[in-house]
């Protein structure tokens, strides 16, 4: 096994201003090819820290990796620190000046000192591309440890992990690990419950295969992976297994990367060529951004309403003034029409409409902060459900958003499957 | 200055299933005394590592803070590292013994031995009371370092901290810190460009005051710290000189948690009285999105448009066919008519209205991917900007959001000043 650790830098992690979540990605990018972080350590941007930290673990580690301190100022002094360790110069490299150089003409910036500063590195080191930012990352080696510089800036070090640091930290390894991982997405059950179901329900998992999981909201991610070459068969039978046990709340396997919302059901619909349409209240143009941020999305979608104030119910959507006074924003009458409303003014195939309490304030008794009503359909047959969600505004809204588009990518799988957040969350 | 050093251990802090966020949290607590950590370590629950680790940490620092370990299985084992190196017998500590007893009372748990092993502690060491958990934390003094062992729990550790280790770390400085911070968001210059121009612009910057930046998308945070009491005067110059060099590029001062767009917006539109609307096509409904966030928008938001597609431009916001086939969807007449068209059609008192071209694909050597048309005002007047911004559909429409944001907000103040994104991004 190789001994992998990891030095942080920077003073507004050691303020505690910001949180570290570059080591938990480093680590998981690792355990993809079954290695895993020894020890880490962070420091200020200190000069005289980073020199001693660099050259402790040096001598002790098979792989270095550096995060943080290679941006334009003056507290960025990791390439410094390392130049002082190897005990060599400091001088532009060629491939750093034309990287940063293309990076500036792309945005139309001119070249400034600080950007220079970027492409002064420690003599002998290799450039490691970095994808996004103006910062590239770089390699040398140094009492036979392998350190890797990389960027703090999180995409930027995810990008570099998947498509460089992995694949040369797995060069380094004696012989390919014959680790296989699969990856699904995962709506509408829990980490701790879908473990109970798989206890539960599943006899005999085979140890050669581990069933893991990535939190993130709101699609939660399942890793299968098996061991062993022999494992892959055994691996496959276990997801038809789970397939089995969780139908439709699987949403799709998926590469390394994950996968957004958006991104499934633009495919779904494009395969069906049809388009959508919300009408938003409590989620507030969340529906429509989901959707709009992945790339292609005008083949899909034409337009919706953010139709948060009841007025503008009835002005943008043509929801009666009756129906509002009567039964209120929050109802199944009023979603209905809203959804109704949107349909017939976009022309849309599909529509999914949202009214609901997002909170702190605007609950009752009868109508709690958390409830929300659903309708979603189209033309020829509108469904409503009334769910109650009791949770921060930041959470009911993502998590409204997330059923609304899996009520549409549901709709047009023709599914036949009550979702659990409707079992579990449905308001009687 | 104390020299204060975390050591964090959890096999689960290594693979990356959880983010140490309890690290920031003691830094945070620390900041309140004026103090701050010098460094920290995380290693897996290894007793080897554990006892090398505090070993290595006590002969050189101060103060000792270790994190987690505590628990009642056999991986935690933070009692036993610190023994070992302390050369002392783990035996039963009465205190601890009390506390769990009490505990498990409580909640009507039986005593087993799980619990009990919470209750083996160094010889010699005094007990760091938990107010929530069962696990006590503990305090011994060795190689002339004060040794804290504290719980994982997050919930547990805040509270030991404030009532506990805090107060106990403060005690043992000579006298009270006199840092202080200000802390300031600033929109429309980068972190480099920043630092440049206080380099260029700001003479004779006191030794006594410190420069640093958070970098967090969009709103920058600025951060000024006095290091001495006298520094407090000095620190109010340098924020003069800074007001006066960035005008208003600085959007607030704030507290410790920062604040987002949405909320600077509501602010001012509540103080003023006003309402906002949107005609969103490539922020597709991310500018409604921003508004919607933040509790309590109902007051100064009624509703917004998503007009993504030309038909819809023209459907939902009376955009003439002619402008869209003389002019194109990206372009000022357009742009303006949307804007026009959201103001008529939701009674709002001002109005944001974006169209540009969000890529990878639809752009044209004319209008390349990243022009965006942007208009902005009230029934009297408004006004429109093209800007050229190159860069990946992600961060092109949260900074267009930011933008169309930030506009509304120089709007309601009245600032007569060019933003900098207007003056480097105009597209000509």
């Amino acid at each position: 096994m190789l001994n992998i650790q990891l030095l942080l830098t920077g003073n507004e992690l050691m303020s505690g201003d910001i949180v570290d979540s570059n080591s938990a990605m480093i680590a998981q990018s690792l355990t993809k090819i079954g290695l895993a972080v020894k020890r880490k350590v962070a420091v200020s941007d200190d000069i005289n820290d980073l020199i001693e930290e660099i050259n402790a673990i040096s001598i002790k580690a098979d792989v270095l990796i550096v995060n943080g301190g290679l941006g334009p100022t003056v507290d960025d002094l990791t390439a410094e620190a390392l130049a002082q360790v190897a005990d060599v110069q400091i001088t532009q490299h060629p491939e750093a000046l034309t990287h940063i150089t293309q990076w500036c003409e792309r945005r139309n910036f001119k070249l400034n000192a600080p950007n220079l500063k970027q492409t002064m590195l420690p003599d002998g080191c290799d450039i490691v591309p970095n994808h996004l930012g103006s910062a590239v990352g770089f390699h040398l080696r140094l009492n036979n440890c392998d350190i890797y510089c990389t960027p703090g800036v999180p995409k930027e070090l995810q990008l570099m992990l998947d498509k460089e640091l992995i694949p040369s930290i797995e060069s380094l390894l004696p012989e390919k690990s014959h680790h296989h991982v699969s990856r699904y997405q995962v709506f509408g059950i829990g980490e701790s419950s879908l473990q109970k179901l798989v206890d539960e329900k599943i006899e005999n998992w085979p140890e050669s295969v581990e069933l893991g999981f990535r939190a993130s909201m709101p699609l939660l991610e399942l890793k299968l992976t098996s061991k062993s070459a022999q494992a892959k068969a055994e691996k496959a039978e276990c997801y038809e297994q789970l397939k089995a046990l969780l139908g439709d709340h699987i949403v799709a396997q998926i590469d390394e990367v994950p996968l957004t919302f958006g991104d499934h059901l633009q495919a779904l619909l494009r395969e069906q060529g049809k388009k959508i349409t919300f009408a938003e209240s409590c989620t507030g143009g969340m529906l429509a951004s989901a959707m709009t941020r992945v790339a292609g999305s005008s083949a899909v979608f034409d337009g919706s309403f953010v139709s948060y104030a009841n007025h503008q119910k009835q002005a943008m959507l043509g929801v009666n003034e009756q129906t509002l006074v009567q039964y209120g924003a929050v109802s199944e009458q009023t979603v209905q029409a809203m959804a109704q409303g949107a349909l017939v003014k976009t022309g849309a195939d599909i529509v999914v409409a949202v009214s609901g309490i997002a909170g702190p304030d605007g609950g009752s008794d009868d109508k709690p902060v958390g409830t929300v009503w659903l309708a979603w359909g189209t033309s020829q047959s509108i469904q409503t459900v009334c769910l109650h969600i009791p949770a921060n505004r930041y959470y009911f809204q993502h998590y409204v958003t997330a059923i609304g588009l899996d009520l549409a990518r549901r709709l047009l799988l023709v599914s036949e499957e009550t979702p659990r957040y409707i079992t579990e969350r449905q308001k009687s």
